[in-house]
């Protein structure tokens, strides 16, 4: 099942989209009693809630209506950094890892984790911002991201998968000079609209255990080309790890971080400019694309 | 004025307290038409509603009934690493530092910006819980914590105090060997439990802009006894830095960094056991105490 947020007379609101992303009917229609917010429904379903199957063909979809599947996350998203073999070596050759300080110390011992605020969370076909100041290192990382239903503390990586509720695509847009400047990642990554998220959530009963293509162009041009068997520290022991320090909640994200392939992986660095149209794609979930967008002064 | 979280008929709801902190006022009676909840009540005052002053001598205050005075900030609460002189090179110095790499680099050139979930906030006067396996390198760090009142983008330094509608007490505790580990600080700062706050926040407009005595003692031992005149990002340049990546919310907190004299900066470092009690206090605030209690495996 696909889960969405869709603008519906301007109000975004709860829909199911079907398999091809080309129809959508309003959960308000399909099951009234389920909340009127993502993470809402997310816990209802969870707490067994069901979606009856539509009896209807559907509302079209058109692009333009989806907002961020999962706009109002119980607590700021966890981001993983280093989290795939090729792009660590990457990035700890780049200059800008304020986490690492020899090419022995590239790949991470324990998984590194951060946080980006809900405010940075925007639509599958919302604008990146370039803020004044804030524009001269920013860098695109495509996500699988793990949407948690079931909550939980001290989930043991063998019972880890019953835990999550489904998946969806997010860009962990990053403002590199700021990252390595604050040493934690939390300015240079929870810019106010760094993290385009979408274009819906899929369940997991959907996607299973099996890698995942990871996708990401600018302009275009191939940048990303990676598959979830590279990553270190793979989703079971992510929550596992996460939820040992902290209880996990419905709704909350774990963007699992990005693969080879990123701007500061250039020599020069290839950073992100007004105009530049960003397209991050995971295979069985599908695609999100944002255009850079300068902002006023 | 002191507003605070106050138990009754066991929920907790919002109240204004006396200058003694001795007697408190149900906001609920006095400003019925507040939100009862506190980030709402801050909102609410900050676009122009007013509370009458009391007109009865209100009711009696036992430690007991507080709870977080915020307990629902819109985001993660933001914190800041390494804030003071003495207490950045003490940290440089104790080897748990995955931030610096020399003593040249003790003293942080640009706020180091972390964040803790709600879910790690508790009351003034709750248990800290020692989780197994979290248990090993727990210390203490006594804050002065900054509650946003007006939110903004790009606040100028000389704007800054403006956008402040208070202040309380923190106790950032850590998790000295996972705050190491995971190089980013999240999953060692933000575990459920680790960030006791209150006992009530004292609106700006009765503290200013003058330093104030920051204090935690062990068992009753002085441990830190400092100046937020030592603060090396004093709140303005903590407010401007943040506020150009995101723009502050009302009920965002800015927990501003602890003095010198924690746990780690002893040899060997002297980290927390069941049954120690944590004192952190404020001059013109008050004091939050607490007592480490093992928690169940």
């Amino acid at each position: 099942m696909r889960l969405a947020m869709i603008r519906i007379d301007g109000v975004p609101q709860p829909a199911q989209v079907d398999a091809e992303g080309r129809h959508y009917w309003p959960l308000a229609e399909l099951a009234p009693d389920l909340p009127a917010d993502m993470a809402g429904v997310i816990a209802a379903l969870t707490g067994g809630a069901r979606i009856p199957e539509p009896g209807s063909p559907g509302r079209p979809l058109a692009d333009d209506l989806l907002t961020a599947p999962l706009p109002n996350p119980p607590r700021n998203i966890f981001c993983v950094g280093k989290n795939y073999h090729a792009h660590a070596r990457e990035f700890a050759r780049s200059g800008y890892d304020s986490s690492s300080t020899s090419a022995a110390d590239a790949i991470p011992k324990a998984p590194i984790i951060f946080s980006k605020p809900f405010t940075a969370i925007s639509g599958p076909w919302d604008n990146i911002p370039l803020w004044p100041g804030l524009d001269q290192g920013v860098d695109y990382e495509a996500e699988l991201a793990v949407v948690i239903g079931r909550g939980g503390r001290n989930i043991a990586r063998d019972q880890a998968l019953q835990h999550v509720f489904g998946y969806t695509v997010v860009n962990d847009v990053t403002a590199r000079d700021l990252q390595g400047t604050h040493k934690q990642w939390l300015l240079g990554k929870g810019i106010d609209g760094f993290c385009p998220m979408g274009p819906w959530i899929v369940t997991a009963d959907e996607i299973g255990d099996r890698p995942l293509r990871i996708t990401c162009t600018v302009n275009d041009e191939a940048r990303q080309d990676a598959s979830t068997a590279d990553l270190i520290f793979d989703v079971p022991e992510l929550i596992q790890t996460i939820s040992r320090s902290m209880a996990l909640l419905p709704g909350d994200v774990i963007a699992t971080g990005t693969p080879e392939g990123v701007g500061i992986g250039f020599k020069p660095p290839r950073f992100l400019r007004d105009g530049d149209v960003v397209d991050c794609a995971i295979e069985g979930i599908g695609r999100i694309r944002n255009r850079l967008c300068r902002m006023p002064g």
